[in-house]
């Protein structure tokens, strides 16, 4: 069989049109923050793109986009997408090049006229960023597994709660605590994805298969001392809340850099009264630290917190610390990537496989659904900042890959539950 | 001569009246940021009073409101006031102390039915706080000596300027370069602040008399990494930003506390994007160092500038540096200070005379003016903080000096000339 006919200007157009959504003009930056108005217009472009190519489109409780092309009847679905939400100032390409390069697959299958035995679906998952609430992945979260009830309790700076953001949209959190009924019979979910780090333009490699993705610990802290006037306070009455954040910041920084394969970032902190005559009475922070062994992963995490205990002791500062996210690395279905190693190879001739150091809905997805996730480059691994840029010709590759995949899963699979058990054999 | 009767009721019940604008009733924060609708909410309150007492209002190009009660035809005017803007999240004594004060003065001279030799001038001063803009004492300057345009081009976090803001507010920036006509005549400025430390309250002192306001020189530095996704990108190719603003608030700490009667802070720092899985790409923050020795601020101002440098260096961080404010420690009138001891030794049998660690008004109209400022003790020293407080007594007290310090001042001088010549004797 030949290849199916991606259109590389049709894919390119797409990915130009959504990123209207959200853009600040400023300085080019996508600002599609989770359960926000702004994420739902995407969600309601992919809608009407995909109710245009004739897909059946629901959405599920959270919010996530689900258009389904009906096959000739084979039990399950093969499952393709990635996530519609941006960080702040993030780039056009994280998430939104896995969602395009799925509807351009569908485009490819229209063109050639070809229909699948198994139903297709395409999502556009919600609140795959961790941004807002602290937790990434929320959207695949409800959808495979449901939220608890400690989930929906998250809140964003403003303190709105996940709950009350998704009620806010129009959705219906209530419902999100039970598995979404779409992804019951999906028999494998592949995830098209820029890879966000430079391993592949460093190898010069045009696309790359994931077989496992990093874990994620991540904490938030709130530091308490005493706001201050800054000119009237001696240093030794003080109680500076950013001078003992400060410390966790850097001792973040030193700890991670001890271990291999980790690293550790505080991407997050305000500054509260935050002014030039004030000594900062209040500090709110979160660490970030991913690694794809759990247990230095975990070790550094407790190694964080107990630095932090020590500069807050030394600053007379209270300190809190919640867990927000403990997520140990996942390693993807070995079937799915030998099939999508094996479509890599006939589009370009190689197969790359390498680790994600960033977390996908994928790594989510994995816990219940064979799952794969097909790499492409981006320029200088920049991701998450308005310069991500990924080149039209790799992003028409990793299409072709995703669309070989599709086509090859298809000709395996056949029911979900069959599919599962082939898996755990 | 009998004490003016200071009216401690009156004096408080305007100070809660005064306290209702810019008040946050989450927090009971006072949010009267410089050059702003709610700030100029507060001067049109004091105009309004100020007219209701009979005084003559004018407001000059700043937007410094001035009031004034003619005297029998001295030459010369005696000023008495403070600034009305707060820092955000700030309290209801800080500045507004002092011009409510200010106030109960003219009352209490109208019950007496005391009329001065002198015109007296009740000010109030705008933009005392340097929170906005990054430099303090702006409208006292403005009024003064004039504003240099580099003042006028100061700007905020959102890039609105000084001039800007000042034409928002209906004001005229183009004749802030010129000092303000009405301070030609003023032969003495008395100012009552609430103290903002812990020295009185710890001497059991229920006012004191400052003979020296502390300089203080301030930075505004902006650090540019570069923005990464914090799971994909490893450490050795990372140029994170907050890592080197973390190093530069831990050195600003450490390089204050060598130095006697130094107080050092980094009050605000900004981290963009400021998500959780992004790496910081750039850190706004601003640096604060005070002292009564003019030597010793400044090494230390620029021993902070080589740490920043070096912390930079180390994470591929490129550093820009502002200066925003260099101000001088500054010694006040002994003239004026040993009337206002006589006043105090008058009213409370004693006269503490004290430094002033944190900077004001005075400070800059003593550089023309013949100056001094009373202190009342404050609750713990707590201030910039919705937990700023200072008793009613202590309020009463100190504006029953101030009173007294009116009276003597108007026994003696005669006009503005011949004080500020006598002052240079």
């Amino acid at each position: 069989m030949r290849d199916l006919p991606i259109n590389a200007d049709r894919l390119a157009a797409s990915l130009d049109e959504l990123g209207t959504i959200g853009r600040d003009h400023r300085d080019g930056s996508i600002n599609r923050i989770c359960v926000t108005p702004v994420e739902r217009q995407a969600h309601d472009m992919m809608a009407t793109w995909m109710t245009a190519v004739g897909l059946r489109v629901t959405r599920d409780a959270f919010g996530n986009t689900i258009g389904t092309r009906p096959g000739r009847g084979a039990g399950g679905s093969i499952a393709i997408g990635s996530h519609l939400d941006s960080v702040p100032r993030g780039g056009n390409y994280d998430g939104a090049a896995g969602v395009v390069g799925a509807l351009e697959v569908v485009r490819a299958l229209d063109d050639a006229d070809v229909r699948t035995e198994h139903d297709l679906t395409l999502v556009c998952f919600s609140a795959e960023e961790g941004a807002r609430f602290g937790k990434p992945c929320l959207g695949s979260k409800a959808a495979v597994e449901g939220l608890g009830d400690d989930e929906l309790a998250l809140s964003d700076r403003d303190g709105v709660s996940l709950r009350d953001a998704l009620a806010a949209v129009g959705m219906r959190p209530l419902e999100t605590t039970r598995p979404a009924p779409w992804t019951r019979d999906v028999a494998a979910f592949l995830e098209l994805h820029i890879e966000q780090g430079r391993v592949l333009q460093e190898a010069g490699e045009d696309v790359g298969v994931v077989d496992c993705i990093a874990g994620n610990r991540r904490l938030r802290m709130r530091l308490r001392g005493q706001t201050d006037h800054s000119g009237a306070t001696p240093m030794r009455l003080r109680r500076d809340a950013l001078v003992a954040a400060a410390e966790v910041v850097v001792a973040v920084h030193r700890l991670v850099r001890r271990a291999e394969d980790l690293v550790g970032t505080v991407g997050e902190l305000t500054v509260h009264p935050g002014a030039m005559t004030a000594v900062p009475g209040r500090v709110d922070l979160g660490v970030d630290v991913r690694g794809t062994d759990a247990r230095v992963q975990e070790r550094t995490i407790q190694q964080v917190i107990e630095a932090a205990r020590a500069a807050c002791r030394d600053h007379d500062v209270e300190l809190e610390v919640d867990d927000v996210s403990d997520v140990p690395p996942v390693e993807l279905s070995p079937w799915l990537r030998d099939v999508v190693a094996g479509a890599a190879r006939r589009v370009t001739g190689r197969a790359r496989v390498l680790t994600s150091g960033a977390g996908h809905d994928a790594g989510v997805t994995a816990r219940r659904i064979p799952t794969s996730v097909i790499f492409i480059p981006c320029r200088d691994g920049v991701s998450h900042s308005p310069a991500e840029w990924a080149a039209p010709e790799h992003l028409a590759t990793g299409t072709q890959v995703l669309a070989q995949a599709v086509l090859d899963v298809d000709a395996q699979a056949t029911t979900a539950a069959a599919v599962r058990s082939r898996e755990q054999s």
